[in-house]
């Protein structure tokens, strides 16, 4: 398997990506495509040590920052690291492109570079939800505006993921909603409601609202990029604060701090739950090849963590049964299209 | 001061609702009216051993549902006793209306009942989050769809209540959004963006995400009700998770349950702090006179706090001041209207 990632994006590159792809090259069973400024790729492989010649280089001196328009990777930033690598990608040169760079660049490349699934209306960001079991939440902020269609596709995409990758039979599927009633919400989500329940070979459990979703409701929740992307980061800075509220009541004291020691174990085990790095990257569903998005603040070992779910993906066959269930899209279309003309 | 009381509605009436009182009854200085099933009201008194010739009892034999459309409050349920207890406060008998029933008839009921203030467009529910500084949540779920001018108003309002109840000066106004830079989120947001830059009178900070709420970026954010409810019900399940593996955490092993004790002060208040009971109730800001939406789920700890949050909201004279604050609205209204002529 051959991995293309883009060293020069996010907010810790390219040293901790360098040392994330290090890392993983020590521990997985992958060759790699490291597309960056080749005389810092080759420094930090120096300095760690590392055997560069292991590694196939493309050279690039241009990166897209996180303040870049989306669209600027097909235009003024055609030759930056993440638009290079998509065009890898593209091209057949690897199998698995993975970047920690600006999410709305990288959705529209992927879409325009490497390209829809036919039979995919829009591609989506998908982010797993540290909760007990996971969940998977699409779109996580890619699509501000969707349709009931769309939020269909997205299901059938999330319920692929989490079937194929964690190995869930017959995913539930959940409407993110303001109330559990069929009738709630906005004009968008009762039509959703509806065409949902209607649409075959999803497991449609209704609507689900957010404060149900960490016990166990369903294993995909659906809606639009704005709702998710609210979504996400809620749950992400609830996880940060509550993590500092336990810091601060372990340290509160030498008894405290004794407490702590006397759990630390299982408080490692809560920590990791709600720490970014470790729950890897959220692929961009929907795409003719995988792409996965490492989070903007990535270390080594959040990077790492990324490229082991970029092998899973490609391994499980996560974008195949993708295409396979998109060609019943196609069908579903051309039926519908062929009885509107009659 | 004269409190309204809805006894009949929320999940755990009538004996919680007047365990509730009953216990607010003791603890602060105020009458109350309480409305509801006149025979279950005397029996639960008599059961408590509260004298309840200390109240006036308005009796009602019908009560609003949480199944129940909001519209049912000013239709089939007009005898209920939420619409009773609303007109009551519309007739001047008493100074603030608590229930801890149907979110939307009761906001049906007051802005069609009591009616809305002179000037505000739409009341709204707003939600006090329990980060520190606590932030201010409208709307949390009443108007799915809102404009630019709704959401100005919400902030005013949210000011308005912030500066009264918690004392925070100049309170600072966030839009909730996907990202900080002034172009982000849908049509809506741009445009709000702009609108709340150049609205006299707030202290607008910009665009909030949903992760850096709890670290003190704002004081009151505003968004539509739909996002709002997703993401005040994001912070309850996320409080309630983390609770739960706290829990876990302390009771796993006979060491970690010493290791509890240990801290189990500020464990308390960390509890505290999650545990929508501690926070009263929600009120419903624009409205002529001040009515408190208590939790659905409320117990009688949960709705003595609502009361006390009523008699706070009276006595810091919050209404009487969002009133004063809609005569601008009138008065830009009116200038831009004349502009327009012109």
């Amino acid at each position: 398997m051959r991995i293309i990632v883009d060293a020069m994006s996010g907010d810790n590159a390219p040293h901790e990506i360098l040392r994330g792809v290090f890392a993983a090259d020590d521990e997985f069973q992958a060759s790699y495509i490291i597309v960056g400024d080749r005389e810092v790729i080759e420094t930090t492989a120096k300095e760690c040590g590392h055997d560069i010649r292991r590694f196939e280089i493309v050279h690039t001196s241009d990166t897209i920052t996180m303040e870049d328009d989306p669209l600027s990777i097909v235009r003024a930033k055609k030759e930056s690291s993440m638009a290079v690598g998509l065009r890898l990608l593209a091209e057949g040169r690897g199998d698995v492109f993975v970047s920690a760079g600006n999410s709305g660049a990288l959705f529209t490349g992927a879409s325009l570079i490497v390209r829809k699934i036919r039979g995919i209306n829009r591609a989506a960001i998908a982010s797993v939800l540290p909760f007990d079991p996971p969940v998977m939440l699409l779109d996580s902020g890619a699509n501000l505006v969707v349709t009931e269609e769309n939020l269909a596709q997205f299901a059938v995409m999330g319920a692929t993921y989490m079937k194929n990758y964690y190995g869930v039979e017959n995913p539930r599927i959940g409407l993110l909603n303001n109330g559990t009633e069929e009738c709630k919400g906005t004009e968008l989500r009762v039509s959703a409601y509806k065409y949902l329940s209607e649409y075959d070979g999803i497991n449609f459990v209704g609507n689900v609202e957010s404060n149900h979703l960490p016990f166990d409701t369903c294993d995909v929740v659906v809606t639009d990029g704005f709702c998710g992307n609210i979504l996400l980061k809620c749950v992400e800075g609830m996880g940060k604060m509550v993590m500092g509220e336990l810091v601060k009541l372990f340290k509160a004291s030498p008894v405290s701090m004794v407490s702590a020691v006397m759990v630390k174990n299982r408080l490692r085990e809560i920590k990791h739950k709600y720490d970014p790095t470790e729950y890897g990257g959220a692929p961009i569903l929907g795409i003719a090849k995988p792409v996965i998005k490492a989070h903007g603040s990535s270390n080594a070992k959040a990077f790492k963590n990324a490229i082991r779910q970029a092998i899973a993906c490609v391994d499980t066959g996560i974008t195949y049964d993708i295409a396979r269930a998109a060609e019943g899209f196609r069908a579903k279309k051309d039926s519908e299209n062929n009885g509107e003309k009659q």
